[in-house]
């Protein structure tokens, strides 16, 4: 993986290394908890707790396929205003197992609110009686496996034990890592910003495309806020900001039965009430929110598997943003226009082919192409001072831009990819020889 | 190329071996001749003529691309009813070659125009004035090059000099040759059938996705038949026919600017008019000219870049067609599935995955997969009696058959695909290393 990850830190992030994430502070209202419930052989995490000691408004966006995951069932099915425990374990993705996998939902999220019940007795001046429905799952690994529902009830005190309200230093980097599957770096962003006057955090979390066992990827995206917005409004942010980060990204054009992006916000700073998304003192946290996604979106696709260049597709001047993201996806995903940024090649033949086919209503002889800042098509023809080996010379960086310029409309779309390598095989396709 | 093409072999040839081909009866009314247009360094042939001394009646289907290679669009403008010659060059596409690209299909059809007006008036008792709007061309190869206009036209003459109304033994073995790129095996097939009481030939070659400098894949068939049948009875023949065939087959889901499907009909064979496509007499023909199409789209396949596996997607039972198409492409394009099989691993959870973002309404509980003639999931459940251990066998054949029953409607559809290898990464991406 030649991808320098340190080009996707964001403002909070850029001057740190990838140890130095270790003493982040925390959000207040959010405690992490990991552990091993030996799922994997060699013992790491791989079961994280995340608590809201008062509870948390919160919005999710799930997978678009439409065979979805015991434990999104489970999630889609629980009508409560505040989630307690957002409990995501990896290795086994609750996906394809049918009753069993969802009753093992039910159990574990009684079993949850049971002990997170005895702890608020225990800890709060004013205890909440925490219910089965204030619990969610994020859930990823080997779909068709039998749900480890004993393996991870076993380890549910444990988890509740270990919540400190004062957080250890290494706990986000540790709950990034628990997340993992095959993931060769665990994937963080923070910003802060202010409403009004009152600074408030954005912390993420994040894991990519990886396989694990006979299986397929999951993207899993946690975002934890103290800013105090509401549940409706938490949904129309996530929406919006996930359309051009998440949703912009793709590695091998394959959709996971698991993949699910969540934001939770625990109220515990002070600012004046958000009336709408509209709201003037949303923005700065808007922008912010892009921000973190973009920044963990980035990070899935450097990471992606077998990954060794990480690609941009910018397609500007579209009649319609449809247009836009069709062309730009329609280059990100084909295997022609991957296969030959591996081989550092500038093959912009193939570019031409995969605008061709993205069914979209394009104007050819308004068509721009750049790599970087190098012209290669203009305005339809073959740009008349293209020069083939400057051309290849770009090819040999890590990150590569490739630009449309549709002059035909003001829509734009930028999609995230990755190169397709001899590597990506390896690990889809020889993994178990 | 472990593949064994012999298992798509046609009646008419399927007790052949590859060599056997030379030895080919000639398709009445059909000349070839091939020459070196010295288009390669190493002066394989890569230009073929086929020519028809009588006119020949024909439909064409092109590329469905929004960018299209300049011979298409020549093709496209000539209003004719008859066609003389079909002109195919390798090596170059000439697509996004502009002005001067369709500039040297008037010029080179002017050319052949003129050369076999000659040849009409040495050979014909009744000679016809053959115009350049007679003439269609195929072209295959690397865009955006300066199409090679003046070596073509100077070995127009040379290809017309070799015509031979009674064919040279391997004539179809040589123009199958003549129009590969970087296809490993010719593409041929044909059949006979009976139109009332008269036996009537199909022939046919095609080339294949084979990269040939930094450029594209494309898929070239011509068809060949002695039958009498109108221009308009064609194309509907070959639309139908290739919608089961030509356009059922993905290598890699990317489309190519110069795609091009033709049939050519000599009419030299005696039989009744063809009133209609309903016309009873013509079902023969019909089912004759599916299984060349089928023969010759399954050797594209075979012969996909890297293949080492056939890949058949049958999914059967489904509301409408189109659901049926997008769950097979679905799967066939995925690259999980398609690296889990290069993989040789039994990986029913991509299976499963495909289908779930394939867009179709489909009811998860009444699906059933099989791998072979083992069932993997029945009725949305893994099978009762799943042997891992048998499926894994399974997956080590050379050709591999996944059948997904939608148990909800009458409709079918199956996608041909090839496994995802390393190999193919090598041929796109490392050809210049």
């Amino acid at each position: 993986m030649g991808i320098n990850l340190s080009n996707f830190l964001s403002s909070k992030t850029k001057n740190r290394k990838m140890n130095e994430f270790q003493d982040l502070d925390h959000v207040n209202g959010v405690s992490i908890s990991t552990v091993s419930a030996n799922l994997y052989k060699n013992k790491r995490d791989d079961l994280v707790m995340f608590y809201f000691r008062e509870g948390a408004n919160f919005a999710s966006i799930y997978t678009q396929s439409k065979i979805i995951s015991e434990n999104i069932k489970w999630n889609l099915n629980q009508k409560t205003k505040k989630i307690f425990s957002l409990l995501v374990n990896t290795r086994n993705a609750n996906s394809f197992t049918g009753e069993q996998g969802y009753k093992s939902m039910e159990n574990i999220a009684e079993l949850v609110s049971q002990e997170l019940t005895k702890k608020q007795k225990e800890d709060e001046e004013y205890p909440i009686k925490i219910k089965a429905k204030n619990i969610i799952f994020g859930c990823t690994g080997t779909i068709g496996e039998k749900f480890p529902e004993d393996k991870i009830k076993d380890k549910i005190s444990d988890l509740v034990k270990n919540i400190k309200y004062i957080q250890n230093k290494y706990i986000w980097m540790k709950s990034a890592l628990g997340i993992m599957t095959t993931d060769t770096q665990p994937k963080i962003a923070m910003e802060e910003c202010t409403i009004g006057n009152t600074t408030v955090k954005i912390y993420g979390v994040a894991k990519g495309s990886g396989m694990i066992q006979p299986n397929m990827a999951t993207t899993l995206g946690y975002i934890f806020t103290d800013a105090d917005i509401s549940n409706e409004i938490l949904k129309k942010l996530l929406k919006k900001n996930v359309s051009n980060t998440f949703n912009a990204i793709s590695c091998d054009g394959d959709t996971s039965t698991n993949d699910m992006i969540s934001i939770f916000s625990t109220a515990k700073a002070i600012h004046g009430k958000i009336k709408s998304i509209s709201d003037k003192k949303i923005k700065n946290f808007d922008d912010a929110l892009n921000r973190v996604l973009l920044n963990l979106a980035k990070r899935v696709v450097a990471d992606g598997e077998g990954a060794s260049k990480f690609v941009t597709v910018k397609v500007k001047n579209c009649k319609t943003e449809k247009d836009a993201k069709k062309i730009a996806f329609s280059i990100a995903n084909s295997l022609l226009v991957k296969t030959a940024i591996a081989g550092e090649d500038p093959n912009w033949g193939r570019v031409i082919m995969a605008i061709g086919k993205s069914e979209t209503t394009i104007n050819l002889d308004k068509i721009s192409i750049k790599f970087g800042n190098l012209n290669i098509v203009h305005n339809g023809k073959i740009y008349i001072n293209y020069n083939e080996e400057e051309a290849s010379h770009y090819m040999k960086n890590l990150n590569i831009d490739i630009t449309v310029n549709a002059s035909s409309g003001t829509k734009n779309f930028t999609a995230y990819t990755m190169d397709l390598t001899k590597k990506y095989i390896a690990i889809n396709a020889d993994y178990r020889s």
